[in-house]
């Protein structure tokens, strides 16, 4: 039973390549059990292969017969072969983070085989203070962005001691009741409801690039270009950390702004002082595109697509931390004020319209050739507040690892987890040097709003 | 400086899908020695990678503009990025041979970056028995077949007291006189002197395919069609074990042959043992192609090419084990009685027009959808007869690691280290199931002639 896929879920398997590959994947720390037995990983392992079957999506591949994938279909795998898909890995002594971050960085830069349902977990032992990691992989065409690490949060406990199979078990199926409802469908990209909608959206745009190209009000090619927006390669960097979320929020209360405020304010402070160091500082300011949820939390639930992409400022021409803040806060505001003047169909279609050209500069080979739409996409995703476990042992923190584009070699994304704010960055490393760097960036430009 | 590569060095490049890598490899293991201090395995890493330059092959890539890459040249890669070519691994306990085998045989899979030097060393710690392992793989555009292992094998110490720099360190550039003459110029293929001769071998080659198919003198294109000579995808198995030489030798003495015979008998006798557990097994004998050295060894320090491909009997169609090695026996005899015939020249034609299919059922995608040339291909080659040293480390064993083709979904490649003879098996995962088994087939079809 063939199950088409959209044309957005089609054009990441055509926007694929050897450089660019469209996965994203998730890092997930765990405490070891302190009454864990010498065997306890190899239990962990056995635990995560000895499935009674295997559900969807993770047990569906891709077939396609056309040139272009134009008549892509999910259709079930079979000769789904767990062992090829769950792996189990360690760290070199003395097994730090940054060994760690080394082995996710070299995983996350493989593509995924095209003719296999398109994820890979990997079981990583070794890390110190008593903790193992889990990274995993999902193709973007068979989860949307943050849809993956949902996913496999929703298939965690909410106890050590409660039993759940691992997240690509067959038994998924055989429960009447999902538990959560899946936010995969959740984050699809919009469809558009008529030709009305494609004009008041092209309007909104035409409007946005008449703006000066220095006002704080930015739209797609308001963005100067940088290093950032150049061609890849297929290598990767991968950097991670939390920061504590009461120390962003009080930080946040003390300028009267919100947490995602503060969020933007480190990621601006930590560009400037990236661009600062390789002599790379535009005059301009940087453009993230930010994807922001038009609804609130208790909505979300109910599923359905309510998401947007945005351009916001950086104002990394901003020398003061103070005023690089203010800006930010002020870009970010005229955006929310213009889609609050939006109808929805109207943002589906402005949605669309400001990230065809992105598909098109990738398929196209233009992108990192010709000016940038943007300078970087920075995500703020909303996590789980309580304590998750996996097989018993409590999940410590996770970590985004997102993708990277021809024209966009950096991405940062966060997610919260209880009291923390999780940290990812990954970029191409032969694009941009020293990513680890933007960890000390982020707690300075922090402890600048302090 | 670009150097051209040679139309055989470009085929590899042109035959490499994502599905047939070309790159071949060997695994090396070491014995940490007794006083290592507790950072042993990061000292091996950093002498590894805190190298003085990269010498030749290593700090070259491939430069092409031209579609079919017809034009490429190998030129140096002013970007070069050791931390990218040599990594630090380790195996998830118990750290069994079994894990090594699973963790290389997942490397081995994936494609070398074409953008860069075509290369990669892996350093993998945590193997039981107090050992570590070196992995380390190269394209066959690169280094032919067994040169690789040979020239890493000719930068490794004789003693453990003796300092050496690392395989591809700039400091090989130095040394006025190379201490061991690389292997990799004598095993380039060979290259015609004239037109008398392609008809001469094209004339050996109509002989041969004239003669009935159940003869046991055998050439290209009289063998069965079996599950080995399927398309193949990107996954691979590999299976690795040492045996004992002197038991070897003496099966070898009380049946009047060679070390050669009786290693082409436990192939035989492991194959039809394999393909009887499929049920599988053809009613033709499989033929295997070998390639052959045409020179003494004491005539090989000299250089230049001297090698051929041969293709021999399994006589997988016999039952008993005596009689299959006699059958082995007689059509490897056939083979050199007809190549003692043959002048060098002749030979070399008769060499380039019997493998010219390959290569060209592999770009045109016939290959495994055809009948087969051969079955698979058995290599036995010699190695080093006392014992090397790696950063002080021992040398414990180095099996070789090569590759498949489509429809050649399995590869035989021994080779001899002291006392030793080292099988490395490696196959396609999903063509071929329990690669594994072909250790124990090995060992039963030895037994059977002792």
């Amino acid at each position: 039973m063939a199950r088409k896929l959209s044309i957005m879920d089609s054009g990441w398997l055509m926007m694929e390549t050897r450089e660019t590959p469209m996965h994203v994947g998730g890092l997930a720390l765990f405490a070891i059990p302190e009454d864990a037995p010498s065997d306890y990983m190899e239990s962990v392992y056995r635990f995560m292969v000895e499935v009674d079957g295997v559900c969807r999506p993770f047990s569906q591949k891709i077939q396609s017969r056309l040139p272009g994938r134009l008549d892509a279909a999910w259709v079930e795998d079979r000769n789904f072969d767990i062992d090829y898909h769950v792996r189990h890995s360690a760290l070199p002594r003395p097994g730090r983070v940054r060994e760690l971050l080394a082995l996710v960085s070299r995983l996350h830069a493989q593509r995924l085989d095209p003719g296999r349902p398109l994820w890979e977990s990997y079981l990583i032992e070794g890390l110190e203070g008593n903790r193992f990691a889990l990274y995993t992989k999902m193709h973007h065409s068979m989860v949307d962005g943050m849809a993956g690490m949902h996913l496999m949060q929703s298939r965690m406990a909410s106890s050590a001691d409660e039993n759940l199979p691992a997240p690509w078990s067959g038994e998924w199926d055989k429960r009447k009741k999902p538990r959560k409802k899946s936010v995969a469908v959740a984050a699809k990209a919009g469809v558009l409801d008529g030709a009305g909608s494609v004009r008041r959206g092209a309007g909104q745009l035409v409007d946005l690039l008449r703006l000066p190209k220095d006002s704080n009000v930015k739209t797609i090619y308001r963005a100067p270009k940088t290093v950032l927006n150049r061609r890849v390669t297929g290598a990767r960097r991968f950097a991670a950390q939390s920061w504590s979320l009461p120390r962003i929020k009080a930080a946040a209360k003390k300028h009267n702004g919100t947490v995602n405020d503060i969020f933007l304010a480190m990621c601006g402070g930590a560009m400037r002082r990236y661009l600062e160091t390789l002599d790379a500082l535009p005059a301009e300011p940087l453009v993230a595109q930010v994807p922001v949820s038009l609804r609130s939390a208790d909505q979300a639930e109910g599923g359905g697509n309510a998401i947007t992409t945005v351009q916001v400022s950086l104002a990394t021409h901003i020398a003061s931390p103070l005023g690089r803040l203010v800006a930010i806060q002020e870009s970010m505001q005229a955006v929310k004020t213009r889609l609050g003047e939006m109808q929805k169909s109207d943002i589906d279609a402005y949605t669309v319209m400001t990230n065809m050209p992105l598909s098109l500069g990738q398929v196209t080979g233009l992108s990192g050739r010709v000016s940038p739409m943007f300078n970087l996409v920075i995500s703020n995703v909303p996590g789980p507040k309580d304590t998750l476990y996996f097989n018993g042992a409590e999940l410590l923190a996770s970590y985004p690892v997102s993708l990277v584009l021809h024209g966009y070699a950096l991405n940062i994304t966060v997610v919260s987890y209880k009291d923390s704010l999780e940290f990812g960055v990954i970029g191409c490393r032969d694009t941009l040097p020293h990513i680890q760097r933007f960890l000390d960036y982020f707690e300075a430009s922090l402890a600048e709003l302090e």
